[in-house]
């Protein structure tokens, strides 16, 4: 599959639109999903451009594990929880939204979810957890 | 969390018990999943002990993602679909049933998925998935 350079996520990294960002580095991105499946719901990206985690060269898909890590740690303490689940879809069958690949990473587990890219959280809270997240990385 | 160096997965990896394999190098091992939630759901795992992505080293890391990239595409041609899904759930909280580190291959969606870990799959035809996704991989 041939990479859409004008995707939604590939413009959020260039910043031609706005994400509410807790974490970037030269390499990845993370910030929140504003279709959240629960509260705290949070997407991790590497800047290459691949649709797919099989298209995604070591080195980018290393970065993202490594900034996954980062962020997972602080969503689960951000979010009082002590767990989080990792998802990754691969090509629209497999129920991937943008043709950018990237992570989910959910404080808690996939039971109980709200449905995949749906229904819109609320900018307040989701921005008041982001806060919470990127404090959590701070220390 | 502490290692529990006698959980189900350490053992697999030992060779105390048995698994339906399809690829092994020197760091990780892929198996079916015989609680398969779809039929093709397969296992990824590093041999260094770890209970969650959050304590596994970076190089024991990307030993699994190049792994999960190998033989994730040849689940997909085996299973002739067009798309997977990688999960990984970290901390029983989060629905994680075996406390060593492992990745799951979903080939397709996340919809209409058996439950987790709950019911046995039929062993005949979870091999003959496992003989033809190791032909893709030989290839």
């Amino acid at each position: 599959m041939n990479y859409d350079n004008n995707n939604i996520f590939a413009r959020i990294i260039r910043g031609e639109l706005p994400c509410i960002k807790v974490y970037e580095d030269a390499d990845t991105l993370a910030f929140m999903d504003i279709m959240p499946q629960m509260p705290g719901h949070l997407l991790v990206l590497p800047k290459a451009p691949a649709v797919t985690l099989y298209q995604l060269p070591d080195d980018a898909l290393l970065s993202c594990m490594q900034t996954i890590k980062k962020v997972g740690k602080a969503l689960q303490t951000a979010m009082a929880v002590e767990g989080s689940t990792l998802v990754q879809h691969n090509g629209s069958y497999a129920g991937q939204s943008v043709p950018h690949v990237h992570f989910h990473i959910i404080p808690g587990p996939l039971k109980g979810l709200k449905p995949h890219a749906e229904i819109s959280g609320d900018k307040t809270e989701i921005e008041a957890i982001a806060a919470r997240i990127r404090d959590c990385l701070a220390e």
